[in-house]
């Protein structure tokens, strides 16, 4: 076999690819493509600029395109797909599995979705047609169809007969689904059991009937946690009446939780996980522009408080430059107690039930922490600015900013929750508002009371 | 088999738990306790305070602990270890296998891991000490060295009749390694093929030889690449001399995968993602402290900006009100630039190749959120204040600032990872701290130029 090939990593392949392309030889290119596997070209065609994507795609093995369009994000698989004619695409599209098609389905145009069901048998339009019918992100809709089932009433030898007239198995078949004659699920058997038990052994006997299946209308989410805390490589989904529709395999599983990982990464900072590196300067602007409005319209209120207090600054010049840091630490405060609540939240920890505990505890570490930051900002303007009077007053205001950015860290990310507003994405604005409110008045504010009395 | 359960999250069952503690009839709790995977224990357990948490730790079935200490993060695991006496500790975790031994291994008293050692057969103590001896996040550490071989000068019906004398296969076997006289691995045979094919078939004509192995030294971060990439369930690893190892599998790839994720959601905030929800007050505060301190740092390096300006601020009071919105606009712009940088680099995608003309994209993507945030602002400005230039000015400062998010949104994550620090973690402090600083210097600056002529 090839020797272990080490640190074949991306960066390295797009060296070599930048490269290659620099020197206008193409045939190195294609070699460096076609020994890659679709998902590592899909990254590789994310990392390159518009141009010479569209090279390197021409490149592609016709072969591994559908695999390919599967794995890249929606812009850039618009981009692909705005490159190839009908044909190209049908061809690409009509051999994939029936769960990466319904995936794609809705990027594709018309005409090639009406010929890529013409081209398909009955069975399989059918089973299409159903995965289509269940809403996206839920388990019916990242289901495959195609499974291999096996009656309870035999036994390891006929089985084995059965799978070698059968052939090949759907990829990550590690279990076989024993179901009844109405394609009932009662349970299944393990490929390894198969394999290390006598040929006569009944198949009753090796039945694992303690799995709790999957629901074709339970969310993402949970079939990716529920994957992960049993250790699964595939599960059976049924519907309501236990009939057995389908099966997820741990493939579909990483790509939900690299998927979650991603919107949350993005979404907090109000960008889509699919947008593109080289996205269009026209759709770049448009995806952000949405995300500063919302900020400005906070810094607007944030700025408005501060307006209130124009009296107090014409006279005490130094709190506009210490303002900043009030505001500014509270936000750092509010948001690291809110990632933590987030990610409690996400793996369903915090509940109502241990709210108020979580909230005594915050509200204790932001004493603390405002007494120690406070100190020290006190200090720091209490060298700076000769006032002890102001040294005071910032402590001060930190210390209640602490308090503020604890409360709102823990309230309102369970609030946006329960407003079905996801806290991963909505969160940091919230609590920065907060802070940035709380801080800016309880600073000059206190200044207003104790400097100019 | 069982009714398909659905929704049984760990919220409900937290409801549900909380609901029997405070009842206090252990009965309802134990049963709900034992009907759980070890996972989803662990994760019940981390959502916990402590008093509630050592009363579930004691109502675990002893055949769980070792895993569910595997399963949790390292500051709950200290504390539910805490709990424990050393027999126990022994015989919760000597059966583990050698991979999650090895992760434990850290946290375990001295008195204990000598116990575990004499607890085990030579061939079992030599694998672990092996184990050992590789570095964290390295495969050499991630991998399991218990793995079924076979050569490849033999049948199909052959290995079945060695599986069948074997007995049960280590978890996620979809493959076996072939290997030759000195164990250097030659290929695999998917278990797929052994109950697809005729029992005369030689493992020969089986053999898939074009996998390339992962060696002990890979990163883990590499590994889940290339798992995800290849969509594997289990990979051997190999060493220098193409030696076979061990294997790891996919359950294990997953948790790098929510590792990463984790490390990245709470890195950003200055997290420690083992951070127990309910960590001791002490711990959290010295947990948070520093990173609350980095980031006064760099407060106070933008309010010696402002500093600079004290006499301009004095004559215009209206500077004050609105240089927040300049500094906290151009922070969000950005981050935004930041985090699809960030991302970038850890799919490696983003590298020396293409970083200039990403550049030069988020420059004129700036360039045009600068002029539309601008106009805005520039527009509310004199609505509030009625003063042409100031609205001028302000305008401009955000131009500034957004170009300045653009240069440090790009260029500094770069440079982070070329001074090996993760951008991912230290990112949003230093490009926060650049817009702060260009965001009042521009701003401020353009003002005694203009305003005060």
């Amino acid at each position: 076999m090839a020797e272990a090939v080490r640190h074949d990593n991306t960066a390295r392949q797009l060296r070599l690819l930048s490269d290659a392309l620099d020197s206008g030889r193409l045939g190195p290119v294609r070699r460096l493509v076609h020994s890659l596997a679709p998902a590592e070209i899909g990254n590789l065609l994310e990392s390159l600029p518009p141009d010479r994507r569209m090279v390197v795609w021409g490149l592609v093995d016709p072969d591994d395109d559908g695999e390919v369009l599967v794995h890249v994000g929606d812009e850039v698989r618009e981009s692909l797909l705005a490159d190839m004619d009908n044909d190209e695409i049908v061809a690409a599209v009509e051999d994939l599995d029936i769960d990466d098609l319904a995936d794609l389905v809705d990027d594709l145009p018309d005409t090639v979705i009406d010929e890529v069901l013409k081209s398909m048998d009955r069975e399989n339009r059918e089973r299409l047609e159903q995965v289509l019918s269940y809403p996206e992100d839920t388990a019916g809709r990242l289901m495959n169809p195609d499974v291999v089932t096996v009656r309870a009433d035999t036994t390891v030898d006929v089985v084995l007969r059965y799978l070698r007239l059968r052939g090949e198995l759907p990829d990550h078949t590690d279990h076989l689904y024993v179901v009844n004659r109405r394609h009932q699920l009662m349970g299944w058997v393990a490929l390894q059991a198969l394999v290390t038990n006598e040929p006569g052994t009944p198949i009753n006997r090796l039945i694992d009937d303690e799995l709790t299946a999957i629901h074709v209308d339970d969310q993402a989410d949970d079939v990716a946690r529920r994957f992960s805390d049993h250790d699964w490589v595939s599960a059976p989904v049924v519907d309501n009446g236990n009939v057995l529709m389908g099966r997820i395999t741990i493939d579909d599983v990483v790509d939900i939780i690299r998927g979650q990982a991603e919107h949350q990464a993005l979404g907090a900072a109000g960008l889509d996980e699919d947008e593109d590196l080289f996205s269009p300067i026209r759709r770049a602007v448009r995806g952000r522009v949405v995300w500063l409005g919302v900020n400005l319209l906070t810094a607007f209120m944030a700025a408005s408080v501060i307006g209130q207090f124009e009296v107090t600054l014409e006279r005490i010049v130094a709190l506009a430059v210490l303002m900043p840091i009030v505001a500014g630490i509270g936000g750092n405060a509010a948001v690291q107690v809110l990632t933590l609540m987030v990610r409690g939240i996400a793996l369903g920890q915090v509940g109502p039930s241990n709210a108020s505990i979580l909230l005594w505890k915050e509200l204790r570490v932001a004493a603390i922490n405002g007494v120690l930051i406070g100190s020290v900002v006190g200090l720091v303007a209490l060298a700076w600015f000769r006032d002890w009077m102001l040294s005071l007053v910032i402590a001060s205001a930190l210390l209640i900013n602490f308090s503020a950015a604890a409360l709102a860290g823990v309230l309102l990310p369970l609030l946006l929750k329960r407003m079905r507003v996801d806290p991963a994405v909505a969160g940091t604005v919230v609590v920065t508002a907060v802070t940035d409110i709380i801080g800016f008045f309880s600073f000059l504010g206190l200044a207003t009371l104790i400097l100019l009395r």
